[in-house]
C-alpha cells in the first residue's frame, strides 16, 4: 500500500469537499422540521457510494427515515466486511454557543468545526474513502457492505427491523463500525465496550393552570420543587442509584480486570482541566475510568418548568418535566430497567401531584471479545499506521443497535473509532481533527488487508 | 350617591374602552422589548387621569420606568387619599394556553379576558372612574393623589427612590389600593396582610461545556442532578425550610388568632376542586389559609437545564438555573433572608460545581391594623354596596412597595381588592368579573364619603 498516502494527500480537498456535503444537510433526527434533509442526506450518501466504487446502492425505506445500503462483491468466497455509520446528527441548540454555523463547516486549527464533523458523518465517510481506494488500486480484499442509517441519534428504531427484514442482504463476517472514540493521537484505542441505555421522559403536574405563587405557594404541590425532591431520591449519597433491583444484573468486575483497567494511561488532572472542573463526582468506591466504562449511572439531560425568561416572575406552574438518561452496563436490560424507572417513579409521587413517564428510547450494552480476528487484525492495523499498539477500553456511550446486530444478524462489530473526547459530539462546535480523518482512512486498508489474510488461514 | 349605579351603567361602555386602550399596550416590565410600551403606557395613563377629572397629572421620569402622577385638590384641610396602582403586568408565556390574546381583550362569560385585566390595569383603572364620578358629581370630599408605577411586577425600585425624592409630594393621610382579592362575590373582604418576597436566581455550572451524557456520566458532576439535589435539602420532610436561622424572626401567631382565622369560610374541597388537585401540600401542622397566610415558603418559580425540545438528546449539561422565590411573614427581614439563603445555598454546593446566586428583587410583609380610621370607612363602603360586612383576610401574595410607603412616607395603606382568585393573575387567561370591576367603582365614592366624614370628628 505504497502508494495510499499519496493518493490520500493528492485526494484530500475532494473528500473534504465531499465530506461537506453531507454536512450541509441539517439531517438532525429527532426534530421533526428535518424530516426532508434526512430523505436529501441519505441521497447524497447513495451518490458518494456510487462514485467511490460500490455495484450498487440504495435508499431502502423504513417506517422511519431511510437507510442507504450498497455493496460490491468480489470473489464469493472473499470474507465480508458490513460497514456501519448513521447520517443522522444530533440537535444543535444552544446555537449561541457555536463559533461558526454548525451546518457550513469550517477547518481551523487544524480541525474540521460543524455539527456531525466526527459523530458521524466525518468517521462514517472515511470508510467510504478507504474503501475508493482499494478499488481504484485494485487492492480490495473482501466484499464490502455499507449500511448508514438515519436514526441512531434516536434509539435507531426503523434499523432493527430492517435488520430482521434483510437478514440475507445483510450477510457479513464481521461489522466494522466508526462511531467512538481514541485515547489520544498518541495513543491508539479500541473500544471493547459500549454502555446500553434508558432514556425516559417524565412530566409532573401539579394545579391545572400555572397559579400565583404568593397566593398559593406553601399550600399547594409546586411541581418543579417535587420534581427536584423525586430526581434527587434516585441516587443516594453515595451516588448509588437507589431504584429497587436496579444493579440486580450488574456483573461486578473481577480485581484482576479492574487492575488492569487502572493501567490504561489516563490523567485525572488533564481531564478535569479539560473541562474546567475542580473535582469529579460519582459513586464512590470507583475511579473516573470505571465510572463511565463498568458502571451504570442515571443523569439527567434536560429539566424544564415556570418562567425561564429574563427578570422574575412569581408563579407556581403547572408542570414540570425532565429527561432522564440511564447507562448500563452489560447484562442489564433495558426494557426491565425502563420499567423499574417507570414504576419506582410513579410509586415516589405524592398524592398532590400527577405524574407521567414515558420510555423514550433504549438499548443494550455491548461488549467485544479481544480475541477475534477483527480485533487482531484491527490491532495490527493500528500497529501499521500509529505504530502502536491500541489499548482495549470500554467507552461510557451507547450504540445500542451494535448490542441489536449481535442479537439479529448473529454478527459481532469490531469498533475503531478516531474521534477524541474533545471533538464535543452532542455539544456546540463539535470538531473532528483532519489528521484522525486522514489517520482513519489510512488504517481503514490495512484492516481489510490483515482481517482477509487471517480469515484465510 | 343616587346617581352613582346610574352613571356607571350610562358609562360602562366607555369605561371599558378606555380601560382596553391601557391593556392594549403590552407593558411587560420584566422584558426588556417592551421598554417603548411602558412609556406609552405611562402617557395613556396621564391622559385618562386627567380627562376624569385631574387639576395635572405628569409622566415622571425615574431610572427605571416612569411614575405617573396626578392630583386633584379640593379646600386644603380635606383628608388626602393617594391612590396607587401599577401600570406593569406579568409576562404572558406560556403563550399556547391563552384562549385568546392577552393583549386584545374580549369579554366573554361576564369577564374581561386580557393580561391586566385585574392586574393591575382592571383594579386600578376602577379608581379613576370612581374619580372621574365624584367629580362630576360635585362629591369629591377629599384631596386625591395618584401614583401610578410601572415596576411594581419586579419590585418597584424606582418607585423607592421617587417616595424618598417626593415625600412632600406624596403626603396623604392613607394609600388607597386595589391590587389584592376578595374572598368570592358573596363574601366581600379586606387584605389586611401581605407577605415580604425574597426573589433569587441561582445558576449551577459543572464542566465548561454540554458533553456527551455516555462518555461523561457517571464521572462528571451534573448541574440539574446537583441543582435538585441542593434545592430539595432547603426544605425537610415536613415542609420546613432547612435553610439556619430562617425562621427566627417569624411571630408565631396565638392560638386565638389562628382559631379565628380557622373560622373564615373556607372549603377545601372547591379549593382542590378549582385547581384539579388531588390533595393540598405544605408545612405539616399548619392550614392551607394559615400556610398561605401566616407561614414563609419556598418555591421554585422556574427551573431549566440541558435539552428540553422534543425527542432525547443524550448530553451532560454544562449549565442548570433556577429561579426561586421565598414569601416572607411580617417580621422577617427580605435582605436578611436574601443573604441566609446565598449564603446558605453556596455553602452546600459540592466541590464539583461553581454556585452563582443572584437576588432579583424582593419586600417586606406588610400588617394592616383592623382599627384604622381607613378600615372602619372601608368596611362601610363594602357593606353599602355587597350589604355585607367583609372579612379582614392575610394573602400570600406580596406587594412590596406597601411596606415601603409606611417605612418611607409613614403612611399605612388600606388594601380593597376586588379580584378573585379565578382571575389567574400572573398566569394564562387572566380575567376580571365585569361586575367586580363595576362594584369596585361603586365601592370606592363610598370609601371616599365615609373616610372623609370620619376624619373630620
Amino acid at each position: 500500500m505504497k502508494d495510499l498516502k499519496n493518493y490520500i494527500d493528492q485526494n484530500r480537498n475532494r473528500f473534504l469537499e465531499e465530506l461537506f456535503s453531507l454536512i450541509r444537510i441539517p439531517s438532525i433526527s429527532s426534530q421533526e422540521e428535518h424530516k426532508e434533509d434526512m430523505i436529501k442526506c441519505a441521497h447524497r450518501w447513495k451518490e458518494l457510494i456510487l462514485e467511490a466504487g460500490a455495484d450498487r446502492c440504495e435508499v431502502m425505506p423504513t417506517e422511519g427515515n431511510p437507510v442507504v445500503f450498497g455493496e460490491k462483491q468480489i470473489a464469493p468466497d472473499a470474507p465480508t466486511v458490513l460497514v456501519y455509520g448513521h447520517y443522522d446528527v444530533m440537535p444543535v441548540d444552544p446555537l449561541e454557543l457555536w463559533k461558526s454555523n454548525p451546518f457550513e463547516p469550517e477547518i481551523r486549527d487544524g480541525k474540521i468545526w460543524a455539527r456531525g464533523a466526527d459523530d458521524d458523518k466525518g468517521q462514517s465517510f472515511m470508510h467510504a474513502k478507504a474503501f475508493e481506494y482499494m478499488v481504484k488500486a485494485g487492492q480490495l480484499p473482501c466484499i464490502v457492505k455499507f449500511m448508514i442509517e438515519g436514526e441512531e441519534e434516536i434509539g435507531s428504531k426503523s434499523l432493527y427491523q430492517f435488520c430482521e427484514t434483510h437478514k440475507e442482504m445483510l450477510k457479513a463476517d464481521i461489522i466494522l463500525v466508526s462511531d467512538t472514540g481514541m485515547i489520544a493521537t498518541e495513543i491508539p484505542s479500541i473500544t471493547v465496550g459500549l454502555r446500553g441505555l434508558s432514556y425516559l421522559d417524565v412530566e409532573i403536574t401539579g394545579p391545572n393552570r400555572d397559579l400565583h405563587s404568593g397566593l398559593f405557594g406553601g399550600a399547594v404541590a409546586n411541581p418543579i420543587n417535587i420534581l427536584c425532591r423525586m430526581i434527587t431520591s434516585l441516587t443516594d449519597e453515595k451516588n448509588r442509584i437507589t431504584i429497587p433491583h436496579f444493579y440486580d444484573d450488574v456483573v461486578e468486575i473481577s480485581k484482576e480486570e479492574r487492575s488492569l483497567m487502572a493501567k490504561a494511561p489516563f490523567s485525572l488532572e488533564d481531564y478535569k482541566k479539560a473541562i474546567d472542573i475542580s473535582d469529579v463526582h460519582g459513586e464512590e468506591g470507583y475511579s473516573t475510568i470505571e465510572r463511565t466504562g463498568i458502571r451504570p449511572t442515571l443523569d439527567l439531560c434536560g429539566i424544564w418548568g415556570g418562567y425561564t425568561g429574563e427578570g422574575s416572575k412569581t408563579v407556581l406552574p403547572s408542570k414540570a418535566n425532565a429527561k432522564v438518561s440511564m447507562r448500563l452496563v452489560p447484562n442489564q436490560d433495558s426494557q426491565k430497567i425502563s420499567d423499574l424507572f417507570q414504576r419506582h417513579f410513579e410509586s415516589i409521587a405524592p398524592k398532590s401531584v400527577k405524574v407521567k413517564v414515558t420510555p423514550s428510547h433504549g438499548g443494550e450494552a455491548y461488549v467485544s471479545p479481544i480475541d477475534m480476528v477483527a480485533y487482531k487484525a484491527a490491532e495490527k492495523a493500528y500497529i501499521a499506521t500509529f505504530g502502536k499498539q491500541p489499548v482495549p477500553t470500554r467507552s461510557g456511550g451507547s450504540i445500542p443497535i451494535i448490542a441489536g446486530f449481535e442479537k439479529i444478524l448473529g454478527i459481532k462489530s469490531i469498533l475503531m473509532g478516531f474521534g477524541l473526547e474533545s471533538d464535543a459530539i452532542h455539544s456546540p462546535n463539535e470538531n473532528f481533527k483532519l489528521e484522525h480523518f486522514l489517520k482513519g482512512i489510512e488504517t481503514i486498508p490495512y484492516f481489510y488487508s490483515y482481517y482477509a489474510e487471517m480469515m484465510k488461514k
